[in-house]
């Protein structure tokens, strides 16, 4: 159906305040699906269409709003209302709900709730952002060691309703420590008079909750889980973490990670809905930061006028030159911000991928060499031939070693590896790329150099 | 532990011929964990010790090997205990390793596993890679919608041990069409003598064989699903796939979107273990396209040698300049490449887009003119610095433009628009930028032109 057409049937039905359709029309999408209409709607007209709908799906639709439209939407909504909805909303989605709104607010709500789950908001909000405790839900089934399979299936059961998944029941002893685990589907296969404790799996795959994101992902995904129990420093289960969420958070990692080797800010918000403001916020930083990192390449360049004035032929090379081993570079950097993101690579693998990078930068760097020195002698001669064709060599060998050793020095230094940008690396490459270029021309050509810049 | 201490023991233990000792150590470790152990041991090593292990087990670590260990270790295993793993491995994975085998191996193996297994390998085999098809497996369970809640549940149980997933239950005709689904969780909630066909849920959530990847990605993680349904044309049931195959094309398809925006094709196997030939194969390409696009810089500068000889010191910003517009471009175009992968933005949103990219460049040029001009001041007096100010703001503008609009041209083209690289963008925004330095300089220093290059 068209997006547009259900915001207007449900801004007109409004109009009239026909609940019951508008009901209807709500129950007939899924919730994540509806979630796109509603964004075409006015916020005050969502809380309106809000107030038609049962209080479970609300707080459903709620959760599937991206964060810029849920702030829009809770903050015309009355207090009372937004406590009803929080308390229906699952653990994990509240609390993100909740940290979007001042510090006032979310006092003024919290008073209303019960306690158990004010508290559960608090447990859970208190964890840092981009750790396992973050994104955790409280909303798993835990079950002590010694009752039976039977026994087991119908706490399942009972519980159901309320809980993230059901498809994997977590043992604890009395002090909520982790002894194992085992799957809905191994239970329903066992026999209905086996303990627990007999079942279970007893080496669980854990996470502790001040363990960063990326690792819960990569865990979760080589081992295939559904959801991956988080402990703290006890091994005392404080949470789980569901496979939705890590599906969120690999492809806001990766997004992360794309905003930052094209050298802007991260951006949380979509990239649709931002503001002209907000990207320039994002996006000037770096940019300033290179300009003045930009002027070492002009730095280079004054050092080697008279070379430039003797031979004004040797410009023409300078763009495509100074390009090729950024290029170079860039390819080496964004290969390597990945296999460090993913993973693959580890620090420790520096010196034998230094190695291997030296060999096919030179292999590049050697074709690349061969294919400019026809342009160099067409257009300058055999002397610039040879200036332009050992400069590609070692501009690319330069480029790519600067490209693939800047991810790991920044990992050493605990900074993102993402950070080292294609743009950054480009303009450390011209800066080598210039001084390599004239250096060699001045040297070959027997010039000589201005005293200083 | 220690990877290659695991990895020595059991080379220590084949030499003694300890088959029970390797079988314990390797039943210590969850078959993924132990796949990083493995890639350790020589194939033949592999092959050894695979022969001490249980079948599911063995099936399953095959199954967590990364492809070219996959492809190591099958290429020494005899093919009778290649089909005999064949047989224990999911329906999807084995798939995946025929995959890798030339064809004459592939039939030799098929010749002596049952019927029905090899017609399921051919028809999964048979999907193009890159769709919904080539990553579903045939592992689910079916019912028919007559059945009652009990009689769904005893048919899971006894099912559960050969399929992917039991969480949930697919409803279809005696065609196979697919009339609904219900999840375990409803059915162990439900009253057992209801009938499925009241309690399914009759709007599944479907993709179609032949849709992308990313397509199932995007609806699996949209409506947080555990699986989805996989149809085709008639929407008869053809397969499932799981959230599992789901992160894992998530993952790889924005390792691909990173290889591409780094201007280097798209690399599959893992870098740390790529070879150097391989490496050059997948870099060299893109370098030397960009080589000769930046030609046209060169043939730019040539026009304007009378420019450059009579101000040398334009030189000096030359490399400052042409970079900021391919810097501003690469954000530019990165943001939009992941915004148009995660489906953030789409091709209509081009327009409105464009309009907005117009304001953020401006107001970024001009603070990047403010920034330079005060260099241009030093290095060159006020005249400089005017050419060079409103250079910036004109490249930062171009370049902006350029690296917005390629991605959209590029999914018009039906061209991947993660090959609107860093790399490419500036190159581009290269020429223009010299077009516009040299055309400000020679027009406001009132220079004459070269009649041609």
């Amino acid at each position: 159906m068209d997006v547009t057409k259900t915001s207007d049937n449900l801004r007109a039905l409004l109009a009239e305040d026909k609940d019951a359709e508008i009901r209807d029309i709500c129950n007939s999408f899924h919730p994540a699906a509806l979630a796109d209409h509603f964004e075409h709607l006015e916020p005050e007209e969502r809380v309106q269409v809000l107030q038609c709908l049962d209080p479970l799906f609300r707080a459903e639709l709620i959760g599937h709003l991206d964060p810029n439209t849920q702030l829009d939407t809770v903050e015309v909504m009355p207090d009372a209302e937004l406590a009803r909805t929080v308390t229906n909303m699952s653990a994990d989605e509240r609390v993100d709900l909740l940290k979007l709104l001042p510090d006032e607010r979310v006092e003024e709500v919290l008073r209303t709730v019960a306690k158990a789950e004010r508290e559960d908001i608090l447990r859970l909000g208190a964890y840092k952002e981009g750790t396992a405790g973050a994104i955790m839900t409280s909303e798993y089934v835990s079950i002590p060691p010694d009752i039976t399979a039977r026994e087991a299936l119908d706490k399942l059961r009972l519980e159901a309703p309320n809980k993230e998944t059901i498809y994997c029941a977590y043992v604890v002893d009395n002090k909520r420590r982790l002894l194992g685990l085992i799957s809905l589907k191994d239970l329903i296969v066992a026999r209905g008079h086996s303990l627990i404790e007999d079942l279970m799996t007893k080496e669980a795959i854990t996470v502790l909750a001040d363990e960063p994101q990326e690792e819960v992902a990569r865990k979760l995904s080589q081992y295939d889980l559904i959801a991956i129990p988080v402990v703290n420093g006890n091994n005392t289960l404080v949470g789980i973490v569901t496979f939705d969420d890590v599906l969120d958070v690999t492809e806001a990692e990766a997004t992360t990670d794309f905003h930052r080797i094209g050298a802007s800010g991260s951006l949380k918000e979509s990239l649709r809905d931002a503001s002209l403001g907000l990207l320039y916020r994002k996006r000037v930083p770096w940019l300033l930061i290179l300009v003045f990192i930009n002027i070492f390449s002009g730095a280079a360049i004054a050092r080697y006028e008279e070379v430039i004035e003797a031979y004004v032929a040797l410009v023409f090379f300078l763009p495509l030159l100074i390009d090729s081993g950024g290029n170079a570079g860039t390819q080496s950097a964004t290969l390597m911000v990945r296999a460090l993101a993913t993973g693959d690579v580890q620090l420790r693998d520096w010196f034998k991928l230094l190695s291997r990078e030296v060999g096919v930068a030179a292999a590049i760097g050697l074709s690349m060499a061969v294919a400019v020195s026809f342009l160099g002698i067409y257009r300058g001669g055999a002397e610039i031939a040879v200036v332009v064709s050992s400069t590609m060599i070692i501009v690319v060998l330069v480029g790519s070693l600067i490209g693939m050793s800047l991810p790991f020095a920044f990992t050493r230094l605990k900074l993102d590896p993402a950070a080292a940008s294609g743009p950054l690396v480009t303009s450390l490459a011209d800066i080598a790329g210039v001084l390599i270029y004239f250096g060699i021309a001045a040297w070959y050509l027997d010039l000589p150099l201005v005293a200083a810049a």
